[in-house]
């Protein structure tokens, strides 16, 4: 199975500590990796087939500090499609003005959506077509970009349709905010101020969030399983939608 | 003014020795570099707002051999729009289920194009306006993915279209064939068996080119200005549609 990454941070955050311990297991999931920053509209995407753990990409991603409003990495464990570029998560198209970002953990059984607007998949995966397939059907639902809370309502909707063909943990963000959707295995984690230190679960390394942080800053992590082994995660319920926005959890309306 | 590299092979080939040709122009071209590399229907596209020269990402693609059948670079000299990652050429979007990537060298003044379709500009450059309605009327034009040489066809009505705005020298691909127009500054080379050695135009650096092919390998590499000097560069006419594929010039039908 894959594992997941998010970041959404009210500040331009690296994630260079959480990838680390993201990139540690990836010896079980050696099919490639790919890791998308949003800087405010702009988006930078790295894919490799290569392992995060051998890739010289994934190397640059761990020591150069990107720092990055919403960030999404999936290393993988192909499950359908063969291991190649364009199988690779993250995906990314263009949608009102705005990129948008997905990836996704599961399998989605005998998943063949009626494609019939802009959106077709590139490669053969499941994910890619489930992508596509919410893609068309937000541009359905709304002549233009609309507000944070309007796109959670609609996705809360669309996300439980995909869901029923399978496993469906799914992160998605176009930069102004970061949707999860767990399934089977997906945790959550804040942190804000009073800052503590963190030490990674698989590997010996720590940091010290209260020397790089300042009060205000505020930064929600989202990852398949725990990353961090004295911090407190919060697991997904099943089915379960949350959407972050600056660090928080955006609260759907009653 | 921008700089442009393109390269098309008939065998997945790097252009670390092209790439190192044109950041060596970096200099003057300071607004970010942007670079995508296709492999088969996969592709990576890397795009930092810092310099060819400075970039950690660009000293990355410098030493990391990715092979590619199709290549488009760009060095940018903002004319319009801010140094945001946004405006970083190259731009991508997807048709018909295929990946496609536009860099545009020029300026096209007042160009506010209808776009009415499914292709919006994420930024606010000239170029990315331009290569949005380029998408929309190519996918008005042909309901799924046409042969290259019916694509040529479209392109060789659109792209004149385009240059009549102002200066528009570009390179667009899809994977499958590259196709350049020149308006001011654009040259190419081919290189085929038997190959031989060449120099950088900027640099003290030599390769030969025999050493690292076989007698079948043919490889297309357009630039604004010839990076060698030692090879015969063809410039384009004003106004010139090429068609790249497998490294040669696709002629067009009589």
């Amino acid at each position: 199975m894959c594992q997941l990454l998010g970041m959404n941070a009210n500040t331009p955050t690296d994630v260079m500590f959480s990838f680390a311990g993201l990139a540690h297991r990836a010896d079980e999931h050696k099919d490639g990796f790919g890791i998308a920053f949003f800087e405010d509209r702009g988006l930078r995407l790295f894919v490799d087939h290569k392992s995060a753990r051998e890739s010289p990409i994934a190397e640059l991603v761990k020591v150069y500090p990107i720092r990055s409003g919403n960030v999404i990495a999936h290393v993988r464990k192909a499950t359908q499609g063969e291991v190649t570029l364009e199988n690779t998560h993250p995906f990314m198209r263009e949608l009102w003005g705005r990129y948008w970002v997905f990836a996704h953990n599961g399998d989605l059984k005998d998943f063949q959506p009626r494609l019939h607007a802009a959106f077709r998949p590139v490669g053969c995966t499941d994910s890619e077509r489930a992508f596509c397939w919410l893609m068309q059907e937000l541009a359905k639902e709304h002549a233009s970009v609309p507000t944070v809370a309007a796109l959670s309502d609609t996705l809360r909707e669309l996300l439980p349709r995909l869901a029923q063909h399978g496993t469906f943990n799914m992160l998605l963000s176009n930069g102004q905010a970061l949707w999860a959707h767990g399934s089977t295995r997906l945790h959550w984690v804040e942190r804000r101020h009073p800052f503590g230190a963190a030490k990674l679960a698989d590997e010996d390394l720590s940091v010290d969030f209260a020397a790089l942080t300042s009060p205000d800053d505020r930064v929600a992590v989202i990852a398949t399983e725990p990353l961090t082994c004295d911090e407190a995660w919060t697991p997904f319920a099943p089915g379960e939608v949350i959407a972050f926005v600056d660090g928080v959890v955006l609260q759907p309306a009653a």
